[in-house]
């Protein structure tokens, strides 16, 4: 009998996005029960939360040292199972590793680290640990996302040559084209954001999204970076030229000044036998195409649809599921995971997952640095 | 300082699909725990389930009148506060009814009644008892849904004159056209499912949504139905023509064997000075029109939305939000009303939504029944 | 070998829509020469016009009567074949009979006539002439209306159960809700119009599109039509419910007052086995459905079409081609049946169509009059 | 008074497509008529082919300088004044060449040659005769393109910073895979065909409609190719990098192995204060984004749209019209050139944007070839 997972919260208070896509997604399939937190660096802030939104105070702690210390004294069937990682970015690389380092089970939000060094020092303490870790690269949890990847593993779409992979914002326009802005957001400043803002933030997970569907690995990669002022320091605009095996190619395009954009994550996949068209702000429409025949359009829920997508719906075909539902898929991937039981490779994204987006991150700096060049992936 | 509303439900247990669309729905806000429940009418799978969904078992109660017996013995401080009724449609009226008379907020799922005459009297009860009635008619709580709402209300249509409803379902193609199945199924068996299949189960959204978005009453109506064979005896297919006041008129067109259609709901309002379009299988589109000017594709979350919109969509433009969402939006409004906070009428279906929908099934079935003449609805 | 058509225009002179529009349908083919016409009936206009689109004077007649005299004289190798009589529509009438009286073949704008009354004398005189008779229901010249028309045929929908056409347009809002402007207007004055404005203008082509389509004859109707201000005497929004056979019923609605609706004709199809969802705003996209496989899209020029479908397109697939191209289809299937070459019954509308239409106009009217009962339809 | 403009034809004749296109292009705003033509280098098939359109015969010739030879012995007024090229691509050149030398006004399909040294040859030689040189990059034509243009001229998407445009074809899949086809088609063979597959063919197209719509000049490229085959030489699938002045880059995808694609042209403008999306397929919708406004989709034939667009749409809003009537505004503008009237520059591509083409087609090549870097493109 299933008994539901204790989680605990790291970061997330307050009005927080993230903090809610997580919340709720934990709940979704009755799989988890938050049992302890730090919602927030401020402790009156952070019991005040935990109050709102009716989380028991008595393992709401000061600070994340606190709450590992805490709950190693309990025992075994009462500590926390597994922590959500939700705070800024550089505090996910150490929180993270001393999760592991205790025998936690971790989901990490992305970036999973804020350098490749760092994601390999974290594979390591993995590697060790044994235990769960899952990065939240949230849209490969819808169904026709899952769909794609499961019928390139049958094969349907034989020889893949050609992936074209998107991730288009405007959001960032009204601070850039500001001088004032521009220069005084954290979000731009590379010693608070790190070494990249379009690729770290968006572009990477058009990378996962091209690795998670074809199963291919990308091998290396040509970058082009847009800063569109000279003040600023920040890539706001990046194009990346991809290569995965001889004669097999592909693009990455993201923006974050492409205007009237709103989350405009999309991928193209051409194979010898068929392609697929998908894109996120309209996840449950999968077209599937060939040079011979109609266009088809696959949609959640429906009998043609592989077990893997099938998983990750709830309701019968024309009930729109959507983003909370996404990652849900993934907690409850997750769920199977820290319970032994069964799943497939599909279900959640790994530590191998968040390695190689840092790989792609730095190599993307790296290759728009030296003049546009081609950078080798790591294998 | 809010406190989970405690929360009991009645049906939806094992692979219920209503059970799974409140129970995640009442999550996510945070604002709903589940205490008590009968899931099922068997006590043993009314056990199995509540552990497998991890609700303490202390209060599953082997039946609704043992529920009410057992919840009005302890405090009200700790009594369940509203029960979500889920179970099958006929027993809607009486769970409602002692609900209502022993003080209880109720949810209760669409057809509330099977009869106006049942209907009526649940009204009476409500007036009478003083606490929270909602009727889930889900799809008002999509953001577009309550944008078009609030911009009629704001005139931004000038006058309406016409409104085109549809709602168009194909699943009942493999049961109708098989001769067996037609008569065997409780669906079409109108002993068991009552005097209407189309209309008293989707028609009957698609005559809400109409109601809901124009703030109009439709006066009488005149419907067409069709049973496909003559052996049926439920109505699979019906068209409504409606009137509103003098020269506004429109349509409701209803199926269950429009072949190839999920959940096909849509409306359509015109008026002099503009338009809308709106479809529940992409509900974060709203299509706002003019004969002089571009149509424009409202999205949610934006800043240029009704705040009774904005308050109904928790992340920013782009992420898609679904249907259970929009339940969600929902069981919002009925934490606010049974909490005393302020809410906009529009936040969730009341018991007029209830008595005017069964009003509506029952001229439909007259009307086809005289031959396609004109009835009038009650005031 | 082919030598062009002599073609006859009557009307359609200077700023005149329909008139590019056949004019432009009738080269596209390469299999017509204008040789003769009465552009205007002011013959200094005429004249004018005639030079302005380079058509030689010296058969540009001052009047009807004088083209048919003229012509008449001329060696039957000389003279104009076909007639495309784009004048009023109160002159279609004693234009095509004194046409088909003299022999002429006869390409007519719809409406065919004012009344049934004529419609049938027309009729009759066609038959006694025994030559070409077209009217141009543009619409079904598009490759995807074809293909439904044929894979109905083919019985690719199995028994079809319901029909919903649709042709919403908003362009007479600003006439009709401007006091003086809608008491003026030609259009809405039925002295002037005939008996409807919005049945008889857009409605009938709906219904030409469901006889088309499936090859169904309707056999009687009940309209609902809305005249909006006590003042205005014609229909501009009408709704009918249509039977074919026993248990296969549908819609045809209609509206000039569908505020920001262009040109919005649409047609759905369901049947046992799959159905249809076509609209004329993007006529080369054909959505073919199913309730167990996915939705698929049909383009014009694959292989996958049908010949009658094929035989409407010039270019290869993704190259758009619009309503002149589907017009020109119909000029090419009455080039065929004036050169005694084979043709497919799909490929023009004939006399049929619009005794029908007729038929249909005036079963409307009758029906709203007398308050919306059941009219039948002639055999 | 205008009379029609004596068109001479070169090729196009038979089955021809682009024969058809120019045919009917032509033919649709009355100001063309065929007076002579070298249909097909068989002078039998070129007299059958004249009689089958029914085009006189006298001056069908039985090769291009013969047409020369006897057009230029005829008064200037009966003589041809404007010839369309529709040859092999590699007699687009010298026939130019030789039109120009003789004064005759040439319209002429794309590539304008098969290098840029041929080209600026050409550039030379149209400069001394100072007639008209058109090259008919036919998707210029579309009345939302030329909105794109002249919303842009007038500022409403303030500075661009960021240009996206594809090409996406499917058709040579069935030939590229097999290696027998690969190896004989002359498409895929650089004698016959060119430098370039892809992107002379198709990429060029995509290269003109960025520079047409922005205005902006593209200063450098960066291209990567794809072969997809060791055995194969031709191009079947490129990326270009672009870049315009400082900050402002841009990104040209193209493809002839995008399984499923038609004709797939598509192009969106990202500017500080809106953004456009448009594709060929749906060629009447323009999408006009902003970050805080709704998307609004602009259609043809609105009081809203420029001069420019306005003079592409004959018939009103809703009224589809296609890739034919594009050709045929372009040839209008022509018309409007070669009768000396008042045009905008954005009519009708010219002699500068045939050089420019040939400069980028090459520059790609050199690009790919040199390991994928920069080139600059001549100013």
């Amino acid at each position: 009998m299933p008994k539901k997972i204790r989680l605990g919260i790291l970061g997330g208070g307050g009005d927080s996005l993230i903090g809610v896509l997580h919340r709720v997604a934990s709940h979704i399939n009755d799989n988890y029960q938050i049992v302890g937190a730090v919602f927030n660096p401020d402790f009156e802030q952070n019991m005040a939360f935990a109050k709102e939104i009716d989380v028991p105070t008595d393992r709401i702690y000061k600070d994340f040292d606190t709450l590992i210390e805490e709950e190693m004294k309990l025992p075994e069937d009462e500590r926390i199972q597994v922590c959500s990682i939700l705070t800024p970015n550089f505090l996910h690389f150490p929180m993270a590793l001393k999760l592991l380092e205790n025998g936690f089970n971790v989901i990490c939000e992305k970036p999973m680290t804020t350098t490749l060094e760092e994601a390999k020092k974290l594979q390591a303490a993995h590697e060790k640990a044994g235990t769960v870790f899952a990065l939240t690269h949230t849209y490969t949890g819808y169904p026709m996302v899952r769909q794609m990847r499961q019928m390139i593993k049958n094969g349907e779409l034989g020889r893949i040559h050609k992936v074209d992979a998107v991730y288009y914002q405007g959001w960032i326009n009204e601070i850039i084209h500001d001088q004032e802005k521009r220069s005084s957001v954290w979000r731009l400043d590379p010693k608070k954001a790190g070494i990249s803002s379009c690729i770290g933030d968006i572009g990477v997970h058009a990378f996962n999204m091209v690795e998670y569907t074809t199963g291919l690995k990308i091998k290396s990669i040509l970058s082009d970076f847009n800063y569109l002022y000279e003040d600023n320091q920040m890539d706001v605009d990046g194009t990346v030229l991809i290569r995965m095996s001889d004669h097999v190619k592909g693009i990455i395009r993201s923006s974050q000044v492409a205007t009237g954009e709103e989350n405009g994550l999309g991928i193209a996949i051409y194979g010898e036998k068929g392609a697929f068209k998908w894109e996120q702000e309209n996840p449950n429409y999968l077209y599937v195409m060939s040079d011979t025949k109609p266009t088809q359009i696959y949609k959640p829920g429906h009998a043609y649809n592989s077990e893997l997508s099938l998983g990750g719906t709830k309701l019968p075909p024309g009930h729109p599921e959507g983003i909370f539902d996404s990652m849900a898929n993934i907690y409850l991937g997750v769920a199977k995971a820290i319970r032994g039981e069964q799943y497939d490779s599909g279900e959640y994204p790994t530590m191998t997952d968040g390695v190689r987006g840092m790989n792609f991150i730095e190599a993307t700096v790296e290759s728009n640095k030296n003049g546009n060049t081609w950078v080798e992936l790591e294998d």
